[in-house]
Protein backbone atom coordinates (compact mmCIF):
# COMPACT_ATOMS: atom_id res chain seq x y z
CA UNK A 1 0.00 0.00 0.00
CA UNK A 2 0.94 3.47 -0.75
CA UNK A 3 1.14 6.23 1.77
CA UNK A 4 0.04 8.69 -0.64
CA UNK A 5 -3.08 6.87 -1.59
CA UNK A 6 -3.87 6.12 1.72
CA UNK A 7 -3.65 10.08 2.55
CA UNK A 8 -5.41 10.88 -0.36
CA UNK A 9 -8.29 9.39 0.82
CA UNK A 10 -8.11 10.66 4.36
CA UNK A 11 -8.68 13.86 2.62
CA UNK A 12 -10.94 12.84 0.38
CA UNK A 13 -13.06 11.63 3.79
CA UNK A 14 -12.73 14.91 5.52
CA UNK A 15 -15.82 15.88 3.13
CA UNK A 16 -18.16 13.91 5.81
CA UNK A 17 -17.86 16.77 7.89
CA UNK A 18 -20.26 18.90 5.47
CA UNK A 19 -22.55 16.16 4.80
CA UNK A 20 -25.81 17.53 7.04
CA UNK A 21 -28.35 15.15 8.47
CA UNK A 22 -31.76 16.64 9.79
CA UNK A 23 -30.50 15.55 13.44
CA UNK A 24 -29.84 18.87 15.87
CA UNK A 25 -27.02 19.14 17.69
CA UNK A 26 -28.91 18.87 21.76
CA UNK A 27 -27.18 22.60 22.72
CA UNK A 28 -28.73 23.91 19.56
CA UNK A 29 -32.00 22.82 18.14
CA UNK A 30 -31.23 25.26 15.09
CA UNK A 31 -27.86 23.53 14.42
CA UNK A 32 -28.12 20.01 11.94
CA UNK A 33 -24.98 18.05 12.74
CA UNK A 34 -23.04 16.17 9.87
CA UNK A 35 -22.23 12.65 9.33
CA UNK A 36 -18.81 13.01 10.91
CA UNK A 37 -19.92 14.35 14.63
CA UNK A 38 -22.99 11.70 14.19
CA UNK A 39 -20.12 8.64 13.55
CA UNK A 40 -18.27 9.92 16.13
CA UNK A 41 -21.01 10.11 18.49
CA UNK A 42 -21.71 6.59 17.26
CA UNK A 43 -18.61 5.25 17.68
CA UNK A 44 -18.18 6.20 21.30
CA UNK A 45 -21.96 4.91 22.21
CA UNK A 46 -20.57 1.47 20.92
CA UNK A 47 -17.85 1.89 23.44
CA UNK A 48 -19.60 3.00 26.30
CA UNK A 49 -22.89 0.35 25.35
CA UNK A 50 -21.25 -2.48 24.18
CA UNK A 51 -22.79 -4.45 27.13
CA UNK A 52 -25.95 -3.97 25.66
CA UNK A 53 -25.34 -5.51 22.22
CA UNK A 54 -25.43 -9.04 21.73
CA UNK A 55 -23.09 -11.60 23.85
CA UNK A 56 -19.13 -11.15 22.98
CA UNK A 57 -19.57 -8.34 20.11
CA UNK A 58 -16.16 -7.51 18.47
CA UNK A 59 -15.93 -4.11 19.60
CA UNK A 60 -13.43 -3.70 16.88
CA UNK A 61 -15.70 -4.86 14.50
CA UNK A 62 -18.64 -2.59 15.32
CA UNK A 63 -15.84 0.84 15.56
CA UNK A 64 -14.42 0.02 12.37
CA UNK A 65 -18.31 -0.02 11.00
CA UNK A 66 -19.68 2.71 12.39
CA UNK A 67 -16.21 4.92 11.42
CA UNK A 68 -16.73 3.81 7.50
CA UNK A 69 -20.46 3.56 7.20
CA UNK A 70 -21.61 7.00 6.23
CA UNK A 71 -18.97 8.12 4.55
CA UNK A 72 -20.67 6.66 1.24
CA UNK A 73 -22.64 10.16 1.75
CA UNK A 74 -20.00 12.17 0.56
CA UNK A 75 -21.47 11.31 -2.82
CA UNK A 76 -24.62 9.87 -2.27
CA UNK A 77 -25.71 12.21 0.24
CA UNK A 78 -28.21 11.71 3.07
CA UNK A 79 -31.12 10.22 2.82
CA UNK A 80 -33.70 11.04 5.74
CA UNK A 81 -34.92 7.87 7.56
CA UNK A 82 -38.56 8.67 6.84
CA UNK A 83 -38.10 9.77 3.06
CA UNK A 84 -39.40 6.74 1.46
CA UNK A 85 -39.00 8.92 -2.14
CA UNK A 86 -35.47 8.72 -2.01
CA UNK A 87 -35.16 5.04 -0.24
CA UNK A 88 -35.38 3.42 -3.67
CA UNK A 89 -32.67 5.11 -5.39
CA UNK A 90 -30.77 4.94 -2.19
CA UNK A 91 -29.07 1.55 -2.71
CA UNK A 92 -27.75 2.03 -6.08
CA UNK A 93 -26.67 5.93 -5.77
CA UNK A 94 -24.46 4.46 -2.67
CA UNK A 95 -22.55 1.53 -4.24
CA UNK A 96 -21.56 3.98 -6.78
CA UNK A 97 -20.21 5.89 -4.24
CA UNK A 98 -18.60 3.00 -2.03
CA UNK A 99 -16.91 2.31 -5.61
CA UNK A 100 -15.59 5.43 -6.31
CA UNK A 101 -14.28 6.09 -2.38
CA UNK A 102 -13.44 2.49 -1.17
CA UNK A 103 -11.40 2.22 -5.01
CA UNK A 104 -9.42 4.92 -3.82
CA UNK A 105 -7.65 2.89 -1.48
CA UNK A 106 -5.37 0.15 -2.54
CA UNK A 107 -5.61 -3.43 -1.13
CA UNK A 108 -5.75 -4.75 1.66
CA UNK A 109 -7.71 -1.79 2.89
CA UNK A 110 -9.56 -0.93 0.15
CA UNK A 111 -11.44 -4.96 0.47
CA UNK A 112 -11.49 -4.11 4.28
CA UNK A 113 -13.30 -0.86 4.32
CA UNK A 114 -15.50 -1.67 1.61
CA UNK A 115 -16.16 -5.19 3.55
CA UNK A 116 -16.70 -3.00 6.68
CA UNK A 117 -19.64 -0.73 4.90
CA UNK A 118 -21.32 -3.96 2.99
CA UNK A 119 -20.79 -6.17 6.72
CA UNK A 120 -22.99 -2.99 8.25
CA UNK A 121 -25.58 -2.51 4.99
CA UNK A 122 -26.31 -6.19 5.22
CA UNK A 123 -26.85 -6.48 8.50
CA UNK A 124 -26.18 -9.98 9.47
CA UNK A 125 -23.18 -10.13 11.80
CA UNK A 126 -23.51 -9.37 15.93
CA UNK A 127 -21.48 -6.70 15.18
CA UNK A 128 -23.77 -5.33 12.38
CA UNK A 129 -26.95 -5.63 14.30
CA UNK A 130 -25.12 -3.74 17.31
CA UNK A 131 -23.77 -1.06 14.97
CA UNK A 132 -27.20 -0.64 13.29
CA UNK A 133 -29.11 -0.31 16.18
CA UNK A 134 -27.07 2.20 17.62
CA UNK A 135 -27.33 4.63 14.09
CA UNK A 136 -31.15 4.35 14.48
CA UNK A 137 -31.01 4.97 18.39
CA UNK A 138 -28.95 8.36 17.70
CA UNK A 139 -30.77 9.82 16.07
CA UNK A 140 -33.90 8.85 18.51
CA UNK A 141 -31.63 10.27 21.13
CA UNK A 142 -30.53 13.92 19.56
CA UNK A 143 -34.66 14.36 18.52
CA UNK A 144 -35.53 12.98 22.59
CA UNK A 145 -33.19 16.09 23.65
CA UNK A 146 -34.23 18.69 21.63
CA UNK A 147 -37.93 18.15 21.74
CA UNK A 148 -38.59 16.51 18.67
CA UNK A 149 -36.90 19.11 17.06
CA UNK A 150 -36.39 17.26 13.40
CA UNK A 151 -39.54 15.16 13.82
CA UNK A 152 -41.78 18.11 14.27
CA UNK A 153 -39.91 19.64 11.14
CA UNK A 154 -40.87 16.88 9.14
CA UNK A 155 -44.42 16.02 10.46
CA UNK A 156 -43.07 12.75 11.95
CA UNK A 157 -45.53 10.63 14.01
CA UNK A 158 -44.49 8.29 16.84
CA UNK A 159 -46.08 5.04 14.88
CA UNK A 160 -43.43 5.94 12.10
CA UNK A 161 -40.08 5.99 14.44
CA UNK A 162 -41.62 2.96 16.41
CA UNK A 163 -41.96 1.15 13.11
CA UNK A 164 -38.33 2.42 11.59
CA UNK A 165 -36.81 2.14 14.54
CA UNK A 166 -38.17 -0.93 16.88
CA UNK A 167 -37.24 -3.61 14.66
CA UNK A 168 -33.42 -2.80 14.41
CA UNK A 169 -32.92 -1.33 17.75
CA UNK A 170 -34.59 -4.52 19.06
CA UNK A 171 -32.83 -6.98 17.14
CA UNK A 172 -29.22 -5.43 17.88
CA UNK A 173 -30.19 -4.03 21.52
CA UNK A 174 -33.58 -4.76 23.20
CA UNK A 175 -32.52 -3.18 26.66
CA UNK A 176 -31.62 0.20 24.54
CA UNK A 177 -35.35 -0.17 22.46
CA UNK A 178 -36.98 -0.91 25.79
CA UNK A 179 -35.36 2.53 27.06
CA UNK A 180 -36.28 4.39 23.95
CA UNK A 181 -39.60 3.44 23.65
CA UNK A 182 -40.28 4.66 27.13
CA UNK A 183 -38.67 7.42 26.32
CA UNK A 184 -40.96 8.05 22.90
CA UNK A 185 -43.94 7.60 25.09
CA UNK A 186 -42.58 10.46 27.00
CA UNK A 187 -42.00 12.44 24.29
CA UNK A 188 -46.16 11.97 23.38
CA UNK A 189 -46.85 12.86 26.71
CA UNK A 190 -45.38 15.99 26.63
CA UNK A 191 -46.60 16.72 23.30
CA UNK A 192 -43.58 16.88 20.93
CA UNK A 193 -44.71 14.15 18.73
CA UNK A 194 -48.01 12.83 18.24
CA UNK A 195 -49.64 9.47 18.11
CA UNK A 196 -51.35 10.54 14.76
CA UNK B 1 -23.57 -0.01 35.69
CA UNK B 2 -27.18 1.94 34.94
CA UNK B 3 -28.36 2.84 31.64
CA UNK B 4 -29.24 6.21 32.56
CA UNK B 5 -26.04 7.26 33.41
CA UNK B 6 -24.56 5.99 30.82
CA UNK B 7 -27.15 8.24 28.88
CA UNK B 8 -26.65 11.26 30.53
CA UNK B 9 -22.86 11.02 29.81
CA UNK B 10 -23.48 10.24 26.31
CA UNK B 11 -25.87 13.32 25.82
CA UNK B 12 -23.03 15.32 27.85
CA UNK B 13 -20.54 14.15 25.49
CA UNK B 14 -22.46 16.14 22.49
CA UNK B 15 -20.95 19.00 23.47
CA UNK B 16 -17.88 18.41 21.64
CA UNK B 17 -19.15 19.11 18.67
CA UNK B 18 -19.63 22.95 19.77
CA UNK B 19 -15.93 23.11 20.71
CA UNK B 20 -14.17 24.29 18.05
CA UNK B 21 -10.20 23.85 17.19
CA UNK B 22 -7.93 26.30 14.68
CA UNK B 23 -7.60 23.89 12.16
CA UNK B 24 -9.73 24.40 9.14
CA UNK B 25 -11.80 22.10 6.94
CA UNK B 26 -10.18 21.16 3.47
CA UNK B 27 -13.49 21.95 1.83
CA UNK B 28 -13.90 25.73 3.51
CA UNK B 29 -10.55 27.22 5.03
CA UNK B 30 -12.90 29.63 6.45
CA UNK B 31 -14.45 27.13 8.54
CA UNK B 32 -12.94 25.94 11.96
CA UNK B 33 -13.50 22.36 12.77
CA UNK B 34 -14.89 21.23 15.61
CA UNK B 35 -13.64 18.06 18.60
CA UNK B 36 -15.98 15.78 17.26
CA UNK B 37 -15.49 15.86 13.52
CA UNK B 38 -11.18 15.93 14.12
CA UNK B 39 -11.94 13.04 16.82
CA UNK B 40 -13.80 10.92 14.02
CA UNK B 41 -10.99 11.94 11.74
CA UNK B 42 -8.44 10.62 14.04
CA UNK B 43 -10.03 7.12 14.63
CA UNK B 44 -10.05 6.90 10.60
CA UNK B 45 -6.32 7.53 10.49
CA UNK B 46 -5.99 4.80 13.17
CA UNK B 47 -7.71 2.38 10.87
CA UNK B 48 -6.29 3.27 7.45
CA UNK B 49 -2.83 4.16 9.13
CA UNK B 50 -2.20 0.95 11.27
CA UNK B 51 0.72 -0.34 9.58
CA UNK B 52 2.78 2.64 10.40
CA UNK B 53 2.21 2.45 14.31
CA UNK B 54 4.66 0.65 16.19
CA UNK B 55 4.31 -3.30 15.32
CA UNK B 56 1.31 -5.20 16.74
CA UNK B 57 -0.23 -1.76 17.99
CA UNK B 58 -3.66 -2.57 19.77
CA UNK B 59 -5.57 -0.58 17.23
CA UNK B 60 -8.74 -0.98 19.63
CA UNK B 61 -6.91 0.84 22.14
CA UNK B 62 -6.09 3.91 20.46
CA UNK B 63 -9.56 4.15 18.85
CA UNK B 64 -10.98 3.89 22.58
CA UNK B 65 -7.95 6.43 22.97
CA UNK B 66 -9.00 8.93 20.20
CA UNK B 67 -12.28 9.12 20.61
CA UNK B 68 -12.27 9.84 24.20
CA UNK B 69 -9.07 11.92 24.08
CA UNK B 70 -10.31 15.75 23.88
CA UNK B 71 -13.63 15.11 26.05
CA UNK B 72 -12.10 17.00 28.66
CA UNK B 73 -11.87 20.35 25.96
CA UNK B 74 -15.64 20.46 26.94
CA UNK B 75 -15.47 22.16 30.08
CA UNK B 76 -11.47 22.80 29.59
CA UNK B 77 -11.64 24.49 25.64
CA UNK B 78 -9.44 23.78 23.16
CA UNK B 79 -5.99 24.97 23.90
CA UNK B 80 -4.32 25.99 20.89
CA UNK B 81 -0.51 24.07 20.02
CA UNK B 82 1.19 27.18 19.62
CA UNK B 83 0.12 29.10 22.99
CA UNK B 84 2.63 28.44 25.72
CA UNK B 85 0.60 31.61 27.61
CA UNK B 86 -3.03 28.63 28.21
CA UNK B 87 -0.46 25.42 27.54
CA UNK B 88 0.67 26.25 31.60
CA UNK B 89 -2.85 25.89 33.07
CA UNK B 90 -3.62 23.21 30.83
CA UNK B 91 -2.98 19.99 32.50
CA UNK B 92 -5.06 21.47 35.38
CA UNK B 93 -7.88 22.67 33.68
CA UNK B 94 -8.20 19.36 32.10
CA UNK B 95 -7.77 16.90 35.27
CA UNK B 96 -10.63 19.21 36.86
CA UNK B 97 -12.66 18.22 33.64
CA UNK B 98 -12.20 14.60 33.70
CA UNK B 99 -13.03 14.33 37.10
CA UNK B 100 -16.68 16.08 36.64
CA UNK B 101 -16.91 14.30 33.11
CA UNK B 102 -15.57 10.13 33.36
CA UNK B 103 -17.45 10.94 37.09
CA UNK B 104 -20.51 10.78 34.92
CA UNK B 105 -20.00 7.11 34.66
CA UNK B 106 -20.54 4.02 36.93
CA UNK B 107 -17.50 2.02 37.67
CA UNK B 108 -16.00 0.32 35.61
CA UNK B 109 -16.57 1.93 32.20
CA UNK B 110 -15.59 5.61 34.47
CA UNK B 111 -12.15 3.77 35.13
CA UNK B 112 -11.89 2.22 31.79
CA UNK B 113 -12.77 5.94 29.85
CA UNK B 114 -10.46 7.64 32.55
CA UNK B 115 -7.64 5.01 32.01
CA UNK B 116 -7.88 5.44 28.83
CA UNK B 117 -7.46 9.50 28.59
CA UNK B 118 -4.70 9.54 31.13
CA UNK B 119 -2.73 6.84 29.02
CA UNK B 120 -3.31 8.99 26.05
CA UNK B 121 -2.11 11.97 28.04
CA UNK B 122 1.27 9.81 29.32
CA UNK B 123 2.02 8.76 26.02
CA UNK B 124 4.07 5.73 27.19
CA UNK B 125 2.30 2.97 25.76
CA UNK B 126 2.54 1.66 22.16
CA UNK B 127 -1.20 2.64 21.42
CA UNK B 128 -0.61 6.26 23.10
CA UNK B 129 2.72 6.95 21.24
CA UNK B 130 0.54 5.88 17.89
CA UNK B 131 -2.80 7.92 19.22
CA UNK B 132 -0.74 10.75 19.94
CA UNK B 133 0.94 11.08 16.71
CA UNK B 134 -1.95 10.53 14.66
CA UNK B 135 -3.19 13.91 16.80
CA UNK B 136 -0.21 15.91 15.85
CA UNK B 137 -0.49 14.85 11.88
CA UNK B 138 -4.24 15.58 11.72
CA UNK B 139 -3.95 19.47 11.70
CA UNK B 140 -0.84 19.34 9.97
CA UNK B 141 -2.53 17.74 7.39
CA UNK B 142 -5.51 20.06 7.70
CA UNK B 143 -2.96 23.13 7.71
CA UNK B 144 -1.10 21.46 3.97
CA UNK B 145 -4.44 21.06 2.71
CA UNK B 146 -5.69 24.65 3.11
CA UNK B 147 -2.56 26.48 2.41
CA UNK B 148 -1.53 26.95 6.08
CA UNK B 149 -5.15 28.48 6.59
CA UNK B 150 -4.65 27.98 10.66
CA UNK B 151 -0.88 28.78 10.31
CA UNK B 152 -0.98 31.62 8.54
CA UNK B 153 -3.92 33.23 10.67
CA UNK B 154 -1.33 33.14 14.10
CA UNK B 155 1.68 33.79 12.32
CA UNK B 156 3.18 30.26 12.98
CA UNK B 157 6.36 29.62 11.25
CA UNK B 158 7.83 26.07 10.00
CA UNK B 159 10.42 25.72 12.58
CA UNK B 160 7.90 25.92 15.10
CA UNK B 161 5.56 23.63 13.48
CA UNK B 162 8.72 21.37 13.41
CA UNK B 163 9.42 21.65 17.27
CA UNK B 164 5.71 20.63 17.98
CA UNK B 165 5.07 18.11 15.70
CA UNK B 166 8.21 16.37 14.90
CA UNK B 167 9.69 14.71 18.60
CA UNK B 168 5.71 13.03 18.82
CA UNK B 169 4.76 12.37 15.07
CA UNK B 170 8.64 10.78 14.84
CA UNK B 171 8.02 8.70 18.16
CA UNK B 172 4.83 6.98 17.09
CA UNK B 173 4.81 6.97 13.60
CA UNK B 174 8.36 8.00 12.35
CA UNK B 175 7.33 7.04 8.63
CA UNK B 176 4.43 9.53 8.81
CA UNK B 177 6.99 12.07 10.30
CA UNK B 178 9.30 11.47 7.32
CA UNK B 179 6.27 12.27 4.54
CA UNK B 180 4.69 15.07 6.33
CA UNK B 181 8.18 16.99 7.16
CA UNK B 182 8.70 17.03 2.80
CA UNK B 183 5.04 17.81 2.78
CA UNK B 184 5.71 20.89 5.35
CA UNK B 185 9.18 21.75 3.01
CA UNK B 186 6.93 21.73 -0.17
CA UNK B 187 4.83 24.20 2.01
CA UNK B 188 8.18 26.24 2.65
CA UNK B 189 8.34 26.36 -0.79
CA UNK B 190 5.24 27.69 -1.95
CA UNK B 191 4.97 30.27 0.55
CA UNK B 192 2.20 29.17 2.70
CA UNK B 193 4.40 29.21 5.89
CA UNK B 194 7.94 30.97 6.03
CA UNK B 195 10.87 29.81 7.91
CA UNK B 196 11.29 32.79 9.96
Amino acid sequence: MSLSTSLAFLREADKLKSILRQSRVTFDPERRENDAEHSWHLALMAVVLAEYGPRGVDLLSVLRMVLVHDIVEIDAGDTFLYDEAHAASKAEREAAAADRLFGMLDEPLRGELRGAWEEFEEGRTPAARFARALDRLQPMLQNLYTDGASWRAHGIIAPQVRAKNGPPIRDGAPDLWAQAEAMLEDAVRRGWISEG
